[in-house]
């Protein structure tokens, strides 16, 4: 039986990331949250304090003091080698360039004990892809994170062929015990398994209304009623932000390419990019 | 402004005829519900009987004899031509045989009066292969309803080129006045709005967990998370019953004839149908 993960670092201090540091906090990981330099440091300062208040409003357990206390459990720092020296676990957050990801897994590889599991975060990138700069295939992973960590609690996890299955049995244990739902998965898989079925649903929801069969909305009333979901693609396509099933779209065979075009002419470029812009296939106020 | 439909005739009675006619019967219309010949009617007057006793239990408008009522608008026959002699909408319904359907499109064609639409309720047959049959292409298209129509309302309504935009309007509000939503297809689409959307994202599903990536249960749980949804694909497949997607998969590519084999062997084999045989993906008690 293996010890508990407890210390835990997160490499980058973006949305998910300090998400995910908040997150470990509150269910009393030890963090540190490491990004690069003073100056992201103090936005990243911000992001724990809108967390707190966050947490504060929608988390049930936020109170008596547990949120105080997830905030004296997380340490800043821009020191990579301090940063990782006792981790159990390094769960990787910064940017999806694949060459950046490569670099800062071999100094996480050189600078961290041997004990440190170490763990991607990535949405379009394999684990198989960067498992060889960390010099530690066998103690790599996938372990992947949806926004708003505290609501979409899922945690994808999904190891390659050199994770040994001791290390991936310990990673699903730490899910749980920042109150994830561990999602395990078997074998690599571009998407995981949520934009594995979102990605063709949301394209066939496009094709529905590019193609002039029906309204973006008879659609999602059409999906509500049919599954007794709460929202049709169009709804899920305003919250998840228009642009990211573009990329995806923009990358992809000609017919996506076509959906691509229809969703940039027809809402991107008009600037409603989904919720957060106020509208999308719907108007939000 | 055009009559409202209020006298429907409803060709077959299985289990979709003898809803369709039962709604619209409980909405105030006056229903000829035809069907082949006496003992097949006597099936039917069960299933009438059953569906009152559903309404019942199900619907919260089916009381102070409302329910009772809709039993006195309905009359049952096996004689076509009394069947269709005065019908403002026949709605047909019978089993998803094309030449059959034509058979019977083209006896209507004839036998009713000039006034009469034709509405084909095929879920796998596009209104435009069927429609030189009746005789009156303008008035005719397909209005397409779902199991349990008193729960999951939604009714599809899909022209031809030939259609006339009058009438489809007319059929746009007898959906609503029987108390459906109408879904409008501004052009013919195998599958309607509701399979366009299923069909990728049980196939999706079903490869996640074919290929060995994720189990049905993890599948499901990250969709009912990451959607807020009540049910994941795999429930879908149980309620649906395993044989639709199924068979809709065997016609398919090879890669859905694969997804298609997988679901033989591993579950309609074994007698694994879903909710209805007692278990499917889950067990059901």
């Amino acid at each position: 039986m293996s010890a508990a993960i407890t210390k835990v670092t997160v490499l980058g201090t973006g949305v998910l990331g300090s998400q995910i540091a908040y997150q470990s906090a509150f269910k009393g990981c030890t963090v540190t949250a490491y990004d690069i330099n003073d100056d992201v440091l103090a936005t990243a300062r911000k992001r724990f304090a809108t967390l707190s208040e966050t947490y504060a409003r929608e988390v049930p357990d936020a109170k008596d003091g547990a949120n105080e206390a997830a905030l004296t459990r997380l340490t800043l720092t821009s020191d990579l080698a301090a940063a990782v020296s006792d981790a159990d676990l390094v769960i990787e957050a910064i940017p999806e360039v694949a060459d950046l990801k490569r670099q800062t897994f071999q100094k996480v590889g050189e600078l961290a004990p041997a004990k440190t599991i170490i763990a991607t975060n990535s949405s379009t990138l394999l684990p198989s892809e960067l498992k060889d700069s960390t010099g530690r295939p066998d103690r790599f992973l996938a372990l992947h994170f949806a926004n708003r960590v505290w609501q979409l609690n899922t945690a994808e996890i999904m190891g390659t062929p050199d994770t040994d299955p001791a290390v991936y049995s310990r990673v699903v244990e730490f899910a749980k015990a920042i109150g994830m739902v561990p999602i395990e998965l078997h074998k690599e898989k571009a998407g995981y398994v949520l934009n594995s079925l979102l990605v063709p649903f949301l394209h066939a929801a496009a094709e529905l209304a590019a193609g002039g069969y029906a309204d973006p909305a008879d659609v999602d009333t059409t999906w509500r009623i049919g599954t007794g979901a709460p929202l049709g693609p169009f709804q899920i396509y305003d919250i998840i932000g228009l642009n990211t099933p573009y990329n995806i779209m923009a990358h992809g065979d000609a017919e996506s390419q076509q959906l691509a075009a229809w969703l940039k002419t027809n809402y991107i470029d008009k600037g409603k990019l989904g919720v957060e812009s106020g509208e999308g296939f719907y108007k939000y106020t």
